[in-house]
């Protein structure tokens, strides 16, 4: 615990970028379940992946290296959004009337609006690198997929994004943004699969999800030899690349002489999450750190709170690998709530291990609770925050109320993952009082 | 001229913001030919503004201060997105092969999303200090309706904003926006005002403008005495205001041991220009520099390339102050481009009195080739940008391409006055082949 005061914004040179990203893999107190093939549904070597992702990635899927060094070339795509400001929310705590300091971690500032770029931007390259000429890949409420074009274009590779059907058409402007960086865009389930066909036959007004998407950007995929896949999420590498966040937010905290008691972050398939606490986690894995790790879903997709630990698919085609998780069953099918990025079935393995260990705390929110958060956070700090992100806004305000109650001065810190310019419909659906749970 | 390199990003700690804005009219080779009362046709004095603004702004206005010092309680809320990031854009650079240095201060950044906030945080204070309840303005494209609601929602005050039909419709979720953070926004003409039912009775299907919209809100301000006015640009304290840009690009240029040989905004009422180049037009007047400063207007509303320079009322239903301008009538109505917060018929009398002088260059696009500038800007600095501010892009792209021409080196900067995230519409209909001139 610091000294009260800090500047509105922490900030750090070009220079104090990080340098590698933090694989938490060796620190972890048990060895991840390894992942299953599809097919024979036997431990999957590096030649299940081959046909799926680069070498490189496969390799920092399963690295043993505690830190992995950021390519140049990828830092220097970087600079052009990070470092990241870390806030400090002056306004929110004075509202709340807390003693707690409330800092957030600005991710909303990469071009494309969220975190996503920072995995998007290294697929990208290390396909690049391995001569590559076209990724496949899903998104749900539009966030990853225009990452995703956006690293893509700055490789010169080729993208095809498979969008859930609901977000789709609740957020056209996603999909232009998309285009305007060169993807091609579908909305999912499409008849272009087999997937999408089986999907569409049983269910022909299927509002999609993202495991529906997954199994049509997969099935693409594998058609063709200089196509890859490339995930948004829930991989070891994808939470590893996010950890750029957690790096910078302690560097920025260290700062100003604070250390965080609570980190707290939406979770849809775990990477941003992972990317904000992983480098605490860190501290606490190894007995230097009390700090508590809460991720934070929605009530209708409750997966870390409700959901089972066990074995299952990634996709809803069972056609990705099976990994040991948090999932409510690969079949699950979501409400179309507004924070479509985390309307997935299943969890982060990483993320899912350390909830079953107990080392990450999770919990729910109904979305209208989410949207009065959001409510209170755009009219106290300005920002109009994406609905996802504002899951784990909820959760800091419900921890600062506690501070005031117990009258304990914590730091909270939590990440901001995107802004919600392309989701004010959510917020004028709330506003109009239609907005259901 | 500097060496080559710079970082990326140049940025100011928060103890580096200015203390103080910068009002060019002592500095003026000519003073300003006087603002005439709409009523009398007579010079106005501070008694013809009261009714409109508070003392403050109207002292602000007619100052013969050189600096003004910016209070506390708004530089307060100025840290919450400021000192605003100063980027080199060495992709595009890369792309358009010129030696040129291409350098961008990027105001998008505020909640708002341009550098409106600027003036709407100071406006929204110095009406509080003055005890006012209400305050009625315009907006265009939406981006000064939003920032005077992020202003007004900062210091409890209540905000009608008249928005100009074309946006209104074009731009459904700047609305919302406003909204969020509290206004009330009616689609301009209105029945609700004597000026907006005279416009409906000639044309029920007019688009509106700014000049109408201005009639409307100045109407309404008229009739109460605890209701203000407030204008979004044009007028002198509004340009002050904005100088805090050209400030910080200044000191940011200095770090990097750099200064601009042309220094670029778009014109729409004249305020954002006036913001980046005035600091450096400072220099210029006093003989100790050379910059060129060029302000880009739209083809379909040329007022600084095709108006004349005479009186005209600053609204389309002559309640406004009269004054000397570039003006293309206030009767005026400008066609639909995307570039919304830009359809005005007259300008800034400051940035017009620099025009008419010879010390600021004027220039003017078609939006076909000022969405092709954008879509290159996005494909390169990965950035989606506001139509408005793609008209300063432009400008700066031809001035790099010039520097290829002569192998000349200079260092151009431009103001990146907002992005385009709510004006996905207008890159839709671009990458459609949709768009018109």
């Amino acid at each position: 615990m610091g000294s009260k005061e800090t500047p509105y914004k922490v900030t750090l040179t070009e220079e104090e970028m990080p340098k590698a990203w933090y694989n938490i893999q060796p620190d972890l107190p048990n060895q991840l379940p390894p992942p299953l093939s599809p097919m024979t549904k036997e431990p999957a070597g590096p030649e299940d992946f081959i046909p799926l992702f680069p070498m490189e990635l496969i390799k920092q899927e399963m690295s043993p290296e505690r830190f992995i060094e950021i390519p140049e070339e990828v830092r220097e795509v970087y600079r052009l959004y990070r470092p990241s400001p870390l806030h400090r929310a002056y306004r929110l705590e004075k509202e709340l009337d807390t003693p707690a300091r409330i800092f957030y971690k600005d991710e909303s500032v990469s071009m494309a609006g969220s975190h996503k770029p920072n995995t998007a931007i290294a697929q990208a390259y290390y396909n690049k690198q391995e001569g590559v000429k076209r990724i496949c890949t899903e998104t749900g409420a539009g966030q990853w997929g225009s990452a995703l074009a956006l690293g893509c274009k700055f490789f010169g590779i080729e993208l095809q994004v498979y969008m859930v059907k609901v977000s789709y058409e609740q957020k056209p402007y996603r999909r232009a943004m998309m285009e305007v960086w060169g993807a091609d865009v579908f909305a999912s389930p499409t008849d272009m699969t087999e997937s999408g066909r089986a999907v569409l036959a049983e269910d022909p007004e299927c509002p999609g999800s993202l495991g529906i998407a997954i199994s049509e950007a997969v099935e693409m995929a594998l058609k063709r030899d200089d196509t890859k896949y490339s995930l948004g999420s829930v991989l070891n590498h994808v939470c590893m690349h996010q950890t750029v966040i957690g790096l910078e937010a302690k560097a920025q905290m260290e700062k100003v002489d604070a250390y965080p008691d609570v980190v707290i972050g939406c979770v849809g398939g775990g990477s941003n999450f992972a990317g904000v606490s992983f480098p605490f986690m860190m501290d606490k894995l190894a007995g230097k750190s009390d700090v508590r790790c809460i991720a934070v879903e929605p009530t209708s997709c409750p997966t870390l709170t409700k959901g089972k630990y066990e074995y299952d698919y990634g996709d809803e085609a069972g056609l990705a690998p099976i990994v040991m998780m948090y999932t409510l069953g690969h079949k699950f099918v979501p409400s179309a709530i507004h924070a479509g990025g985390l309307r997935y079935h299943g969890d982060s393995p990483l993320v899912s291990a350390l909830v079953h260990e107990g080392y990450v705390e999770a919990v729910a929110y109904p979305q209208t609770q989410v949207f009065e958060a959001a409510m209170t956070f755009a009219r106290t700090e300005g920002m109009i925050i994406a609905p996802e992100t504002s899951h784990a806004l909820k959760c800091a305000i419900d921890e600062a109320l506690k501070c005031k109650e117990s009258g304990e001065s914590r730091d909270i810190l939590f990440n901001l993952s995107g802004h919600g310019l392309l989701d004010l419909k959510g917020y004028e659906e709330y506003m109009a009082g239609n907005l259901q749970d």
